[in-house]
């Protein structure tokens, strides 16, 4: 018996514990001062009205003979593929209801995407990075080589020819950074990917926040991409599912490697380790994509985006520097003064009484960065700026 | 890049497909019949009404900013792992909250804690069994030894010294057999896993249709079980959540090799590849755990559990040898005049319109058995086992 010895060579996860401690640290020295938490990525908005109608009709449903639902197709009902089907056409992206996979987030679908590949594959993750790709693949045994996002390339790194990767993570909009790639960048990431036979895996989990029309909110806008990208969505942020959990992942027919179909190893992967997502939250997904809903969650995106534009203008107005924001929940500055990512944390903390998430946490090329998000509450994030404005005005 | 190349040994899954295709045809020829499906795995009750209380009250609770709730813990709540350590104390099984882990049913997890072991360790796997322990495995290159399930040994097999293996797979109440150890038999495969430093996955989905309190429910009833099992448990069948998802998954604290604790690398694999199960599907299984929940599912358990009877009953009556039936919803009966599994198969469709699952599905010791079901509708399993008596009588 041997276990899987890659899982003695995870970093441990200090991050959020390390924030967590530091702020309880501050509370009990400052009782008196109220804390506001512009670290968090979580959603704070309740689910929209017509969601929750459609998951208590569908348990309505669930308690009666005739309308029961046992086991469901494993890659989902097709009532709710076909909804997501018709939300790409909107972004010119033809898809058929079998390329689309409901699960139950993208989280779960980034790591379990990974059993179709060899262990032998090289994986390219840029740095700063959303953690769990570096650990997904370190868990594997995978070897890893970092893509370099900095200031220079504006958190946006290109492909570089002189390196081979098997396995490319693209998140755009980006967590941390907020930095969204335009359609001629990702395009040539697709040429690379193609020309190296290589894959993109594309974590799209914060499509819903960009407003440009131009940029593209799926790697399938881009001609080509269907020979060699995955596509991981999720309804955490688009409609406030982070609790209630279901994505979808977008394996195409196209896909090909070693003669054989991805779509057709998805699909042997998820009957064999997966039980579908269950019936009442695919119902409560369709009803995000309907017209009812769509309005409905428009209003929350909306306000999350006035909270980024809250938090932006007035980083413009102290001349801080900083990445997305425009079409992301995620604002990423440079911390003033030269300060690093910690001591930046430590100071606004002390100063200010606002917590954020100190970029080094995510990859050292996020030393000197700070990462906020629009998720707060619109009066926390207001004062949470003035604060800001008497500190670095 | 290179894909899993395991995947191109996985068997094709004819089985059901091949059912499917031969019941549509005798239907087609034979429109006048009425076919009676005794062959399904899945539940036909609705879920209880507690159940579908709770799933709307929590659905209600989300759709308002007070008590939304936003990411939980990948762990699943306390409100349900404590509901889960009460239920097993009922069995004299002791567990703290954190060796329970929310799943959303165990065949994602019986898959999913493949990622703990190395691909080195060698499998035991009973013959006949559920595909998915072959399957899981056959993905990640692993070599599988399988243990011989036959009339000799009560589809009972027991640990041989001379065959040395690192991960045991064990199900009792068995599928297909429906045959369950007893707690004498369950020591021996503990000792037996403790001795070679083996681990035993023990799937437990089946636990509730035991009715006789000196059969084990869980391999936690048996002294050492703490140091060498893993254990898989499901609502699917206890409280018909195959449509819902939830199960659980319990890694024991003193659980450990290769000097790491598997509860701790299970929480770490959870934290990075999951998200947990949905809040309202948590609370509905808290539901299930209530007072009034338990006499509600008790009800559909009976209701299964009779259908079981009445099958068994006929066979015994005419004849027909057959294992499990007793304290399981399958009946593993021996096909008549030394037929093949599937020549019994056409036989009983041609001649009584009934439809089983012939056992050579379920592996090469399965020939010559044949798998009924009791989930079925009452009147149609009386009416099944009445054509079964002009058939056989």
């Amino acid at each position: 018996m041997k276990v899987n010895l890659n899982y003695a060579k995870l970093a441990d996860s200090y991050l959020f514990s390390t924030i967590a401690k530091k702020v309880s640290e501050f509370i009990k020295n400052n009782p008196d001062k109220s804390v506001i938490r512009l670290g968090i990525g979580d959603v704070t908005l309740p689910l929209a009205p017509k969601v929750v109608e459609a998951m208590k009709k569908a348990a309505d449903e669930m308690g009666v003979q005739e309308t029961f639902r046992g086991y469901g197709p494993e890659q989902g009902y097709d009532f709710l593929r076909n909804a997501i089907v018709d939300y790409y056409k909107e972004h010119r992206v033809s898809l058929e209801p079998d390329e689309v996979f409901i699960s139950d987030g993208a989280k779960s679908d980034l790591g379990n995407i990974l059993d179709l590949f060899s262990q032998d594959n090289v994986v390219l993750i840029p740095n700063p990075v959303y953690p769990v790709y570096v650990d997904t693949n370190t868990m594997a045994g995978r070897k890893i080589v970092f893509a370099d996002a900095n200031e220079e390339n504006g958190f946006l790194p290109m492909p570089d020819e002189s390196i081979k990767a098997d396995l490319i993570y693209i998140c755009s909009p980006n967590n941390p950074t907020g930095a969204v790639y335009t359609k001629e960048q990702l395009k040539k990431w697709v040429e690379y990917a193609n020309k190296n036979n290589a894959i993109i895996l594309f974590d799209s989990a914060y499509e819903c926040f960009i407003k440009d029309e131009t940029l593209p909110r799926s790697i399938f806008e881009i001609e080509g991409a269907k020979t060699c990208a995955i596509e991981f969505c999720s309804l955490s942020k688009t409609a406030g599912f982070t609790g209630t959990r279901a994505g979808y992942t977008i394996v195409p027919k196209a896909l090909t490697r070693d003669d054989m179909s991805l779509n057709k190893m998805w699909v042997r992967r998820q009957t064999t380790k997966f039980n579908g997502v269950p019936y009442v939250i695919q119902r409560a997904a369709e009803a995000v994509f309907s017209p009812e809903g769509r309005t409905q969650i428009k209003k929350n995106i909306e306000y999350y985006s006035e909270n980024a534009k809250i938090i932006s203008s007035t980083l413009d107005e102290l001349n801080i520097k900083y990445f997305g924001g425009k079409h992301s929940p995620y604002i990423w500055l440079k911390c003033p003064n030269n300060m690093k990512s910690w001591e930046f944390f430590d100071y606004l903390l002390e100063n200010a009484a606002v917590v954020g998430t100190p970029g080094a946490g995510f990859g050292d090329n996020g030393e000197g960065f700070f990462r906020l998000t629009s998720f707060g509450n619109r009066e926390k994030t207001i004062e949470a700026m003035d604060r800001f404005k008497k500190l670095f005005g």
